[in-house]
């Protein structure tokens, strides 16, 4: 049995807090708009800070928005950082940037600490059935010391590289699964316009090399418009703004995560900050005066 | 025994008249450039123009690069269609305008005879092992009657809808393929860029949503760096050339492709017409003076 802090109870936080105690570890938890009656009933202990958490625990999870929150949580007046000693490990499984990931990392090594990055995919669905996808950067020792823990919440666990590694993994996935999402939706657009029935289209062309996961997934959401999250994206609209800063504070260029990005923008300004993903097909249809449903 | 016409005798055509002749068939051959003695020894007979292809072939089978060349096959003076008569199928399998197809189609029609548009992916090698994915838009009893004959070229066959909707479907196949590549491009730069190690973020993603077929092999070619085709960019240049007039053509905004040919129009200025289409990420990397391999 370890001591678990785990900060930020949402979404995804609430029911991976239920997989470590069901997992038969101690829990201290806080979370800035406090702890759900359900996680304190399940057995998880409430803390009135971040350092609080961090001095009676052995392993603090951090599962919180964006880069400003991880922050926050880490370095503002009664965070982890003033009730960290030397030891113990901090892992950040949220999705934020790489770069701002390395100086965290950094900050809290200077303190004794070990570092993971290890943000996960699979989303609410895979925290609650313990089968996220983490991807992990930081020190080989402190990876393989924290999997146990790390098994409990996922099921494909792999250490990509140093501190950021896991951060760059989650922002590339995002990427790739954004940018399909696109030419998925440019592709039935343009064969539902031609006349030709988008479901055949699919069946016919899922076996080559056109095949992936989004084909198989979220072009079914497209047909069958079935729009409810799923992932929403306002959520994957900020994992593209993290690749963008990325991409701009190295000095390169993604022309298609840039233009993809305003796609998200046009469904946001559609109401569709709370639409599955899979929903991006609608800013090409109003661009087209045509819906492939 | 079918007595099948086979027009179009380069690296597709080529090995698919030799499938259909170990299959039994008698086959009458034509191409611009001459019939190869290879095929004339595995007992192909040579014609002197389409029209003399038709008038001896109850299947007349058109292999050849673009949209201008299958109008010529079919329409010019000494032609297919100057040889058809009625109860005759012609079936085109080139990669060309879905469009121009329809018109095609109706033309041969009107001769009492049957078309079917059944444009292939799979390239060279599924041309040899009989493998290729065969995506075929007219009626079905033609389909039906031509089916024996196209199993002998390919595996996976399938009725996608009426004249057009064979072309329709590998349009959206080759947008989809193009921007797959192109996402993965952008995300293994940015990947390799930020420090971290495109083989372990390519391995911590590929079981994700971020999973694909150009995820499993395309990748890989960019990371290993064999950029010899495979699926040259300019054919591939040429079927989103033909994805974009089509959606000019119906009035509608596909601008993932319109940017992602211009990347392989990038590539071609450099010399890679003749690269594989995974080179595509050689355009980014210019941008961004950072090479993934």
């Amino acid at each position: 049995m370890t001591n678990v802090g785990f900060i930020g109870l949402g979404i995804m936080g609430h029911p991976m807090v239920l997989n470590l105690l069901k997992g038969g570890h101690r829990l201290a938890l806080y979370s800035r708009s406090g702890v759900a009656q359900g996680l304190s009933e399940a057995g998880g202990v409430a803390c009135d800070s971040g350092a609080d958490v961090a001095k009676c625990s052995q392993i603090i999870i951090v599962m919180v928005p964006d880069t400003p929150d991880v922050e926050q949580v880490l370095f503002a007046p009664g965070g982890v950082a003033e009730g960290l000693s030397a030891g113990k490990t901090v892992i950040d499984m949220s999705s934020i940037s790489p770069l701002a990931t390395k100086q965290f990392a950094a900050k809290i090594e200077q303190l004794g600490c070990q570092y993971l990055d290890a943000p996960v995919s699979g989303g609410e669905i895979g925290a609650r059935s313990g089968a996220l996808t983490i991807m992990v950067g930081g020190r080989e020792d402190a990876f393989i010391a924290a999997r146990p823990i790390l098994e409990l919440m996922g099921k494909t666990i792999t250490l990509v590289g140093e501190n950021g590694a896991g951060q760059t993994a989650k922002v590339a996935n995002q990427i790739i699964v954004a940018l399909n999402i696109e030419a998925v939706s440019e592709a039935l657009i343009l064969a539902s316009k031609l006349g030709a029935d988008p479901v055949r289209v699919r069946e016919a062309i899922a076996g080559g090399f056109a095949g992936s996961r989004v084909l198989d997934v979220h072009a079914l959401r497209m047909i069958e418009r079935t729009f409810n999250p799923g992932f929403r994206i306002r959520l994957h609209k900020k994992d593209l703004d993290i690749a963008l800063r990325a991409a701009s504070d190295v000095g390169m260029s993604l022309p298609a995560t840039a233009m993809t990005q305003q796609l998200f923008n046009a469904c946001v300004a559609h109401g569709g900050e709370n639409w599955d993903h899979s929903a991006l097909v609608k800013a090409l249809e109003l661009m087209a005066d045509h819906c492939i449903g």
